[in-house]
């Protein structure tokens, strides 16, 4: 009898047929960025080095035909169990999906948020930097969702989640910022709708959502992103649009930016927007070239309830990839990350900031390795 | 030549027939518990929200005929190596089962301790809460195992094991509360003794056991449990009775209800009890109804020598299960936890302890997801 | 459409082709050292525990005739991401080969230094206590590799590492210790060349490297070592030795032994030199005896410029090995490691450290459990 089982195992000496479907349907993979980079900044050499940028391990596939399961874990984040949905941050995915019929799928667990944007679509080993409200969010959170397939080519999307994976003390930090005015919601949630769209046979794709962040009683985030790509023969463009209206700085860029001396804004009612364009150029059937731009804007309102604009940044990331295996996904790169923060005069004069550029020169290998 | 390794890998070209032989043999498990749930204390709701309350990686089975190996590993536990047995908290099984004869067998490694008692022997995504003894046992331990299988129904096992994975140090604190009297052992061990038997064809199965902890040269902790579990039909009733003895109070409960100003009781000579009865009802294949009750009574030995009642905590949870598939083990639930908490005019009177109620509902997911 | 991924999963119910030569060529492994242990010092005995010495997760194989991919980790070891590397420390391979062609492979991604050494070499399950150098040294850096395979019996490696996964003001300290002295490198790097020999039919190997690390500008640690096993009929024989000769106290043995007051010797200009020494003597093919036998020697350079040897660690390990299984990698083991450490005069005088010995009786279990 087995301890703490539901199963017992007996020894058998062939493949069972189940475990031969198991087999068919279920990947491991390693997913990894690896490179080495050399650090800039305002033009002076800050340091080189190589870097496991991203290493994430994942299971996923079909268990059954009507179940799917997806587990992953980054082996670069930390491994604390987080408080609000107690297991460890750095695990992406811990998800089951049940496919109700060919329209309807019903996802529960912790799962990626259903966000709109190419951006944040494509699997994180092919991003060289994330735009700020990507890399500020909370990714990665525990709820539901469900999924409808209306057409073969548009799918509608609906996630009710936790809108974070710590509590709001932790994030926000305990009476310094925070003050007396903001009222945690008992049960704070997160909504986020989400529509995928395919045109002329998948030339042009779009991948739209709108979601709000229930935080306190009168607090509440909008973030909406709206991406569209075009895939024409050797070439792909695709253009995100995001917004985010936050009436507590979730995203926390300006909160970081400015001394927690000054208080007069802090926190409160904070405007991200950020243009993404990424161009990309199969010039072989082994190379490509691409080119990604992006701008991120930071506002926050002041007393006369204006928004008034803080930082402008604008990045730029060249870069060319080799493909060595024909058969395999596996590439090599080259690329350089340019970004170049512009403080307006207002930040200058009220929060003392000033402007900088940073670059970062890398090379390595991207690979979604599926090894069993 | 292979880096730190023992074998060498070349390129083989089909399945070797050892592989097909792991492949029946093996089970790769993702065990989850995953739901919403609103917590109430005293009748005043604190809040809801999602929760991964289990998710537990396995890997077990037959790697030969004559070898077993199991290996879970918990992500909502800490991932901090253990300063007594070395290896992270959160993994509960690292153990190596050698199978002598059709009689004997022989374990070695992080194990399950050989508990008595229904409720530890379940998979713990299967229990909604647990009751107190083991909510504060340490459950996994470090050591050596042997199961004598004396008939068809009836075996017997004996357990060596470490008795905690950390210090007494680290866990009763330093110089607070243990005070001049225990003298730690230098080679503190656990012995657990268990029967498993089955009577009428399975239709009544018991699982005791009687352990010793020995902490110190004077110190033990006498744990026993007493569980039978009655299969009739579509009943299922399940009955365990523990009892747990402390020279030290190890199970803690009673140390962390009083202040630590208050040290004339503490720690020394606890008794915890407990009452845990489960019965399921499946109405229609699938369609469960259960009902789990169970009473924890914690006492401590006053200066006369006489135990006092500190506290009786009253707990029942309805339960709804319904399993939407016929052929693969996933269950949706809805349950609710009561709990009531009654403290003697003793405890009222001694440590200013008083009466509390708590309630959670929840609602949510629970498999054995056997992935590979 | 399967969120932030790169390949779409379809139910298929048979074993595919790819996927049965995955299953041929890869291997999951827990590499694993269980035992008990009893501890001595200065002839008192300190205590006694189970213990998990090793446990070490392994995936290792060839998903494509190119490509060879390696991933193990540690569960005995702190699951933080390092602050250079950005992996977690207890990582010690995620690392690719690319076979070029029959001579040449290239490897990218963090893996084990090339060092040279038998005792390094081994499987670390298969080592009861290292020597000193490889017990302190960061033995799995990021970095990329290459390996030329001249003939059948002799291949050179080189590898460009990181010298370390953390900064060098968490390894050696923020002002106490460094002082004003060193300025840390911009670009620190380690190179190892490697060669790996074998003659008289493989009745000889050599495994030798020599390595530089360079930590600041005029700051290095030059590090070799010079390994050579010699294998007849039931014996195998293997010496070692090592020397390091480093600007600053990477090691760190005489800097840990010293108390930070006394800042005169300290952090720099030590050297560490080793000799290991290694007979295992099958007498049945599943008996093993062994003796292990290694000095570690300290030095450090004085105010003139010359080097006063500081410890001499004397350190011998008889053990005797049972391999219950013919046809299956485990074994059981009965060990001592005596230890003996020997200071000078100068290190009692200047240091006011004193002679002492440490001992372990240990048994246990070892295996490299290949369970997939």
């Amino acid at each position: 009898q087995l301890k703490q089982a539901d199963t017992v195992s007996t020894y058998k000496s062939i493949i069972p047929v189940e475990r031969q479907s198991l087999l068919s349907n279920v990947d491991l993979i390693a997913n990894m960025q690896f490179g080495h980079s050399s650090d800039w900044d305002d033009g002076s050499w800050q340091g080189s080095k190589f870097n496991m940028n991203q290493f994430r391990m994942e299971i996923r596939g079909w268990v059954t035909e009507k179940l799917y399961f997806r587990f992953r874990h980054r082996y670069t984040s930390s491994f604390e169990p987080q408080s609000v949905d107690n297991i460890i941050k750095g695990v992406d995915y811990a998800a089951l999906t049940f496919k109700v019929n060919e329209k309807w799928s019903i996802t529960a667990g912790k799962m990626a948020t259903d966000w709109g944007g190419i951006e944040f679509d494509l699997n994180p080993i092919d991003i060289y930097t994330y735009s700020d409200i990507i890399e500020q969010a909370d990714n990665y959170l525990a709820g539901v969702g469900a999924t409808y397939q209306a057409t073969k080519d548009h799918s509608f999307g609906l996630q009710l989640l936790n809108p974070r994976t710590q509590t709001a003390e932790e994030i926000y930090g305990e009476d310094v910022i925070i003050g007396g005015d903001i009222e945690t919601a008992k049960a704070p949630w997160a909504g986020v709708f989400n529509w995928r769209g395919s045109f002329f046979d998948g030339k042009l794709n779009t991948l739209w959502h709108y979601s709000v962040f229930n935080e306190g009683d009168d607090d509440f985030q909008n973030y909406m992103a709206f991406g569209q790509q075009l895939n024409l023969n050797k070439w792909s463009i695709a253009y995100d649009y995001k917004l985010s209206l936050e009436d507590v700085d979730r995203t926390g860029i300006i909160r970081n930016l400015i001394s927690t001396n000054d208080q007069t804004y802090v926190l409160r009612n904070t405007r991200y927007e950020s243009h993404w364009l990424s161009v990309q150029h199969r010039i072989h059937p082994q190379w490509q070239l691409s080119l990604t731009a992006f701008v991120d804007f930071s506002s926050v309102k002041n007393e006369m309830g204006d928004y008034k604009k803080v930082r402008n940044a604008y990045s730029y990331i060249p870069a060319i990839e080799y493909y060595p295996f024909k058969d395999y996904n596996v590439k090599l790169f080259v690329n350089y990350v340019g970004r170049v923060f512009r403080y307006t005069d207002f930040a200058e004069d009220t929060f003392n900031l000033s402007n900088g550029d940073t670059g970062r020169l890398s090379f390595g290998i991207i690979t979604p390795l599926n090894f069993l």
